[in-house]
């Protein structure tokens, strides 16, 4: 019998779990939920069906794990705990700050309704701090170093949008070579913002808009720019939706450790992505993980996890058997 | 109080696990097994002693988990079934094709005795097969491919020193750069053996030796070069010795897959490893793996386990909420 899932909020985010469902054949998508008016949410997937948030709770019977779509900011504080109650959940809560106030809440709810829900799921946070915990437990001497992209980062592109007489943007953080590669080194480098990243902006400007001061403007914006190199192309509107309408990510995670009596062994650790769609890979993460949802919820488990707290074999659709043969 | 570690055999893999034990202050090194007579034995911790293999059944109260340094080939079928009677057990049993029936012989006698064992422990398999694993749940739609090196290959290294008129010899394995920047494109290649990896060579021969045949039986030798482009280098015993004596080894892990409803997206994840001492590294994985296996016992688990069923958590020495905060 398939596992069968709801998705909660029908995003970019929602689309690419729809999609990544279709890759997972034990998987079966029951039924999206939307706070639209369900009538106008079309959805790829013809065996399934859409339904209003409201109608999740008549569902739980009918839903293995439900997947929280919705955004960190304001959303999923207050969904994954009050979805957890009905199903086993997993979200992709990446504000940092608010994760151990966030899995206190969803710890309390999944515990008392006997489900499992896994927060923070994805590739940053989700494999990126995966793979920062294994390099961190085998190079116990050592220093870790995280790079994104090249990709879009949502935030400096919406900050970009903001500025007057800016039409559309796109920005792209992207990783100095340089500095990759004195981490790679095992130099131990320490690196300030400036040096790990640069910034590169296209901007669409309204007509008569005064370019210099755009420029000025997104240099200078504290917090987002001012402390990076950031280059900004005008392009005209046809450019941006030629050349950037993607949403490609990535990044690399490098630990470099030292062993041996007198510490006279150095190694290095590094674990990259390069993604074509932020959100279809996030999004492929997240179903693997709620199949270790359903099958940790099946042998009795409840509770809030993270990826530290999943053991791998529960995210496969292989038996151990076969992992063994084939993967170790 | 510290996780109490026993070390069964001393050789660069058993000096590799006693390193280690000094970079995990969490952890304590009781004593040194050998087959040797153990006076002849000179360890490196002070607060350690060396005992006879014999008198290890005696000291199952004070060793939380026996760590196993012995070869795949005959030591660790008998070894790792006969102490997990009495201990908590790691290996890094790497001979591929007997793994289920190694499985099985452990987890009998694990299972039976309430103990944990952990097998197949180290980079491959053991960190190699955990990044495969990982990248096939989220990239069910893709391929894999590993590549060894740069390193020091033992076995072929032997094979070329049981050359007549070889006096001494070291093998390295070198991945194709090309082949690697073939796999990171997303082109998907179909790689032959040669394609892959080339070997190099540094060879001692003995006085007055015939360098051609001795080339010659080397690159044309069966399963082991015959395959492959192979250099060889004929060179003194000083230089063998000042620009080869280390065991460096490494590799790379990739997976290339597509996503979207109608695979319009692709991927690339990419695992890779740099490391100065091949056995001090596996080492320092075994010894992360040696506090799972004590934590997951003192939990009340027992039985055989890979890397596969261990939750990233129990490797390290931070407690959750740490690691939430500091790794997620």
């Amino acid at each position: 019998m398939s596992i069968r899932i709801g998705i909660l909020g029908y995003g970019n985010l929602g689309r690419g779990v729809e999609c990544a469902i279709k890759h997972n054949p034990d998987m079966e998508l029951v039924g999206v939920f939307t706070r639209r008016a369900p009538e106008t949410v079309k959805i790829l997937t013809e065996t399934a069906k859409v339904y209003s948030v409201d109608d999740a709770e008549k569902m739980k019977d009918q839903i293995d794990v439900m997947i929280l779509c919705g955004g960190s900011a304001t959303d999923l504080p207050e969904q994954t705990p009050k979805y957890a109650q009905w199903f086993n959940v997993v979200d992709s809560f990446d504000t940092h700050k608010r994760i151990p106030e966030h899995f206190a809440n969803v710890d309390k709810a999944a515990s008392e309704n006997g489900h499992v829900g896994i927060i923070s799921v994805g590739w940053d946070p989700g494999m990126f701090s995966l793979n920062r915990m294994y390099a961190n437990a085998i190079l116990t001497n050592g220093k870790d170093y995280t790079f994104w992209g090249k990709g879009v980062s949502q935030g400096h592109s919406d900050a970009i949008r903001r500025i007057k007489g800016v039409k559309d943007g796109k920005q792209y953080t992207i990783p100095v070579e340089a500095a990759l590669e004195a981490v790679r080194s095992g130099k131990n480098p320490e690196l300030t913002t400036r040096e790990k990243h640069t910034r590169e902006c296209f901007v669409v400007a309204e007509e008569g808009a005064d370019l210099a001061r755009i420029e000025n403007e997104i240099k200078t914006m504290p917090n987002y720019f001012d402390e990076y190199d950031t280059t900004v192309h005008f392009i005209s509107e046809e450019e941006l939706k030629r050349d950037h309408s993607g949403i490609p990510h990535g990044g690399f995670v490098i630990r470099t450790g030292k062993t041996g009596w007198n510490d006279e062994n150095s190694h290095v650790i590094e674990y990259s992505l390069k993604l074509d769609s932020n959100p279809e890979f996030t999004s492929s993460v997240i179903v693997a993980y709620a199949r270790a949802a359903y099958r940790m919820n099946q042998e009795g488990q409840k509770g809030c996890k993270t990826v530290f707290d999943v053991a791998p074999a529960y995210l496969s659709a292989l038996s151990g058997e076969e992992l063994r043969k084939h993967l170790l």
